[in-house]
C-alpha cells in the first residue's frame, strides 16, 4: 500500500491511540478525531473503568511498537485472585502455577495518555480532540463530525476510515441504520450491572490490603472485585443484579440498606471502605453488554476495531488486550504486502473474528466462575491439580486461564476450544473418581490429556463430519 | 384475568390470526390491525414462501383451536427428502422409521385465509386491513398506525398489545430504538441468499415428479428444493451465496449463465422448469436472517410474539410451526390463572424461549445438513441406522429430526440437547468403528443409548460443576 494514504482513526481510547502510533511508525497519514477532551490535559473519568488487566496480549501490542519498558513502569502485578470469604478469610489462588505468569492492574488514564504522547511524536500523525463523530457515510469515505465547543458540524474524508469509537460506534450505528449492505449485529446485556467504589489509601499513603492480588468477594449471585492503584487506593467494583434478588441496584436505595447490604456480605471490605456511602450514591451505575458484528469493514473504504467492533463483559480482564492484539494483527496484514485496502479487510476480519467471538463467549463464563465457582470444591480441587501440573510440568501444561493471559501466540479460539476440553475432562474425571489426587502427578497430568484429546476428537468428528 | 379485557394484535399473518382466534375463543375483546390487504379478496404474495412445512407442533395448536380437521384438506404429505444427484439419481430418504410421521406441504395463503375466517366468526374479534404499524409507545400501551389508502395515521390504545408483526416487526424497533430498558438484540444473515422458482403442473393438471417428497438438489455450497402444491405445481426455491463461488446470485445475470448454471448442477430438474429464466428474472432475491431478543414483553404492556420475537431460516421447516407452538404455550400460560400480565408475559418467556432459541440454532445447522451432508456416507450410515431403530423400535428411538418435528410434547431445546448428544454419539462410534452394522439391531441400540446417556452426563458435569 502507498505510504502516502491518508487514513483517519475515529477515537483516541486506548485502541485508536495504539492504531495511530502504529500507523504512525508505518509512514501513513493519520489523523485522529476524538469527541473528548485531552486527557493528559483535562480531568475526565468519563464513567469507564478507572484501571484495567493488563496482560501478555496486550503486552505484545506495546512490544510491537517499543515501549514495553514505559508500560511496565504503570504496572501493578497482580500474582492472584484473593478470595475473601463471608467472615473475611482470605486464600490467594494464583493465576498459574508458573511464576513469571501474572496479570498487571494499570490506570486506563496513564496508558491512554503515554499511547498519545508516543503517537504525537511522529509528524505525519495530527490528533484532534472535542470532535463528535455523528455518522459515517461508507460510501463516500467521509465522516461527519461536531466540534464540541462551536457546534459546527463538518466533513472529512480519507482513503480509509477506521473506527475504534468503542462500544457505541458512531460508524457500527452508520452500518447498522443505512440497510445498505447485510450486517449482523448483536448486543447482549446482562441482567447484572456495576458500579464503581474506592477503597482510599491509609494515611501514609499504603495499601489497606494485599497489593499484588486481584481481591474477589465472590457470592453467587453478585460479587464485588478490587483492582490496586499506583496512589495505594484500590478501584472496587460491585456487580449486581439490577431488579432480582434480595438485594439489588433497584432496591438499594438507602444509605442504612446498603450498609445492611455490605454489612452482611462484604464486612470485611466494608471496614476498609469508609467513604462507600458517598461513592455509591454519587457513581453511576452501568449496564453490562457484549456487541458483536459483521461485516466490520465496508469494501476497502472503512474498518470498525476494538470495541467498535466487539465490545465484552469485563470478567477476563481481556477487553483492552483484545484490543490491542486487533493492532498485532492487523499490522501481520499490513506486512503480507496486499495490493488493496479491501483484501487486507477481509484477511483481517476473517483472521481475527473467530478470535474476538471466542473471548466474548469467555468472558460470560468467567462470570459465572468468578461470582460462584471459586468458592466451589470441586472448581477448587480442578484449579490446585492445575496449578500442580504448571508448577512441576511447565513446558507439558496451560490451564484454560493460562491459555487465554499469558499464550499470546495462540488465537482466543485455540484457547477456549482446548481449555474448554481439559475443564470438562478434569471435571468429569473428578466427578466420576477417575482421578486419585494422591496418585503421581505425572499419571494424573497423562490422564488429563488423553481425555482432553478425546474430547477435541468427539467434538471434531460431531462438527465436521470427517469427508 | 378479566375477559373485557382489550387486546390488540399487530400483524394478521399466520401467528396474528391464531393467536386472534385463539383469544377470541377464551372471550377476550381482540382488535386485529395488519398492514397488507385481506388476502382472501386480494392476491397478494408479498414475496414471502408460498408454501411451508407443517408438522406436529403446528398441528397440536390446531387441535386446540379446533381446525384440525379443515387444515388436514389443505395438507400433501412428505414422507421424506428425495436427494438428486447431479446425476438426476434420486432416492427417497424418509423423515422416520416411524409410518405415521410425516411432513406436510401446505399453501401460506390458505392456511392464512382459515385462520382469518376462523377468527372472524367471533364477535369479540375485530379485524382491519391496510392498517400498517409506524411505532408502538409501551410505556403508554397505544401504537401508531397509518392508513393504506388515506395515509391518515391514528393512535389506538389498549389494556394490552400484542406484536405479531414478523420479522421486521415495527414493536420491535421500538424497543430498540427507545433505548428505555436494556434490549437484547441480535440479527445475523446467512452469507446466502433465495429465490422463489416453480416447477408448473403437467398438461393435465399432474406432477412433474414425485409429489410426497421435498425434493432436495443438495450440491455441498448451495442447494435447490421443491415443495409440491395442490394445483399439481411445486414451488422451487434455490438457496445459494450472494457472493462467493464460481456462479452466486451476484453474478448470473444473464439468460445464458442461468441456463448453464441449472444445466450444470441441476439437469433433471431443469427440464422440469421451462419458465426457469423468466421465473428467475421475475423473483426477488431475498437475504435468510435470524433475529434474537430479549424481553419479549415490556411490563405487562406490551408482548412480541411469532416471527417478530424469533425469525429463523427455514431449514428445519419449523418457522411457522415454532410461531404456532408459541400461542400453544402462551395459552397454557393463561391457564395457570396469573392475576396480571406481566406476570403471564415474564412466565411466558421464562418457559418459551430456550426453545425458540434452540430451534433457531437448530434450522442453522439444519442448512449444512441439507446442502451437504445429505450427500456424506457416514451421514446415510447414521440416518439408515436410526430409521432401522425407529422401525423396529419404535417406542424407544426417537432421531433429532423425530424429536424436533414429530414430538411435539417435549420442547425444541431439550429436543436439541438429546438429538445432538445421539448423533454425536452414533458419529463418534461409526467413525472409531465401535458399531458393526451387521450386529443385533438390539445391541447397537443399547451401545448409541449408553453412549448419549454418557455424553449428556458430561456436558452436565462441565455446565454445572455439581455441588
Amino acid at each position: 500500500m502507498h505510504k502516502q494514504q491518508n487514513i483517519l482513526i475515529i477515537g483516541a481510547g486506548l485502541c485508536g491511540s495504539l492504531l495511530a502510533l502504529r500507523l504512525g511508525q508505518r509512514g501513513y497519514n493519520v489523523t485522529v478525531y476524538e469527541m473528548r477532551p485531552d486527557l493528559r490535559t483535562n480531568d475526565i473519568s468519563a464513567g469507564r473503568s478507572i484501571n484495567l488487566a493488563f496482560s501478555d496480549r496486550g503486552n505484545k501490542a506495546m512490544t510491537l511498537v517499543g515501549i514495553e519498558d514505559k508500560v511496565k513502569e504503570l504496572c501493578i502485578p497482580m500474582n492472584g485472585r484473593m478470595l475473601h470469604d463471608l467472615e473475611g478469610n482470605t486464600t490467594l489462588a494464583p493465576y498459574s502455577g508458573r511464576e513469571h505468569e501474572y496479570i498487571n492492574s494499570i490506570s486506563r488514564g496513564q496508558l491512554n495518555a503515554l499511547l498519545l504522547d508516543e503517537a504525537e511524536k511522529h509528524k505525519n500523525v495530527t490528533l484532534h480532540f472535542n470532535k463528535k463523530c455523528k455518522s459515517v457515510d461508507f460510501e463516500k469515505t467521509t465522516a461527519l463530525f461536531q466540534d464540541y465547543h462551536s457546534k459546527n458540524e463538518f466533513v472529512e474524508d480519507a482513503d480509509v476510515i477506521i473506527a475504534t469509537d468503542g462500544a457505541g460506534s458512531a460508524m457500527r450505528k452508520s452500518y447498522f441504520l443505512s440497510k445498505k449492505f447485510l450486517f449482523s449485529f448483536s448486543q447482549d446485556w446482562l441482567t447484572h450491572g456495576y458500579k464503581e467504589l474506592s477503597i482510599l489509601p491509609s494515611e501514609n499513603g499504603g495499601y489497606k490490603t494485599y497489593k499484588n492480588a486481584l481481591h474477589i468477594w465472590g457470592r453467587d449471585s453478585f460479587m464485588l472485585i478490587a483492582l490496586p492503584n499506583l496512589d495505594g487506593s484500590f478501584t472496587v467494583t460491585l456487580f449486581l443484579s439490577f431488579d432480582e434478588g434480595e438485594y439489588n441496584f433497584n432496591n438499594l436505595t438507602s444509605k442504612e440498606r446498603v450498609l445492611e447490604f455490605f454489612g452482611k456480605y462484604f464486612k470485611d471490605a466494608l471496614e476498609l471502605m469508609p467513604n462507600l456511602v458517598d461513592d455509591f450514591f454519587e457513581n453511576p451505575t452501568s449496564p453490562l453488554g457484549t456487541v458483536k458484528c459483521s461485516p466490520w469493514h465496508y469494501k476497502g473504504n472503512t474498518l470498525l476495531m476494538g470495541d467498535a467492533a466487539h465490545a465484552i463483559v469485563p470478567f477476563y480482564g481481556q477487553g483492552m488486550n483484545a484490543s490491542f492484539e486487533d493492532v498485532t494483527e492487523f499490522d501481520k496484514v499490513l506486512d503480507e504486502g496486499h495490493q488493496d485496502w479491501e483484501t487486507i479487510f477481509k484477511v483481517y476480519e476473517k483472521n481475527r473474528k473467530k478470535d474476538t467471538d471466542a473471548i466474548a463467549d469467555l468472558a460470560i463464563d468467567n462470570f459465572h466462575e468468578m461470582k460462584g465457582h471459586v468458592n466451589n470444591a470441586m472448581f477448587r480441587e480442578k484449579r490446585n491439580l492445575e496449578m500442580a501440573f504448571e508448577k512441576q510440568f511447565p513446558n507439558e501444561y496451560s490451564s484454560k486461564y493460562s491459555l487465554v493471559t499469558f499464550n499470546e501466540d495462540i488465537g482466543y479460539r485455540e484457547a477456549m476450544l482446548r481449555g474448554r476440553a481439559q475443564d470438562k475432562a478434569i471435571l468429569n474425571m473428578l466427578s466420576d473418581n477417575e482421578l486419585d489426587l494422591n496418585d503421581d502427578l505425572k499419571i494424573n497430568l497423562e490422564k488429563v490429556k488423553a481425555a482432553t484429546e478425546a474430547i477435541l476428537d468427539e467434538d471434531r468428528v460431531a462438527k465436521n463430519l470427517k469427508h
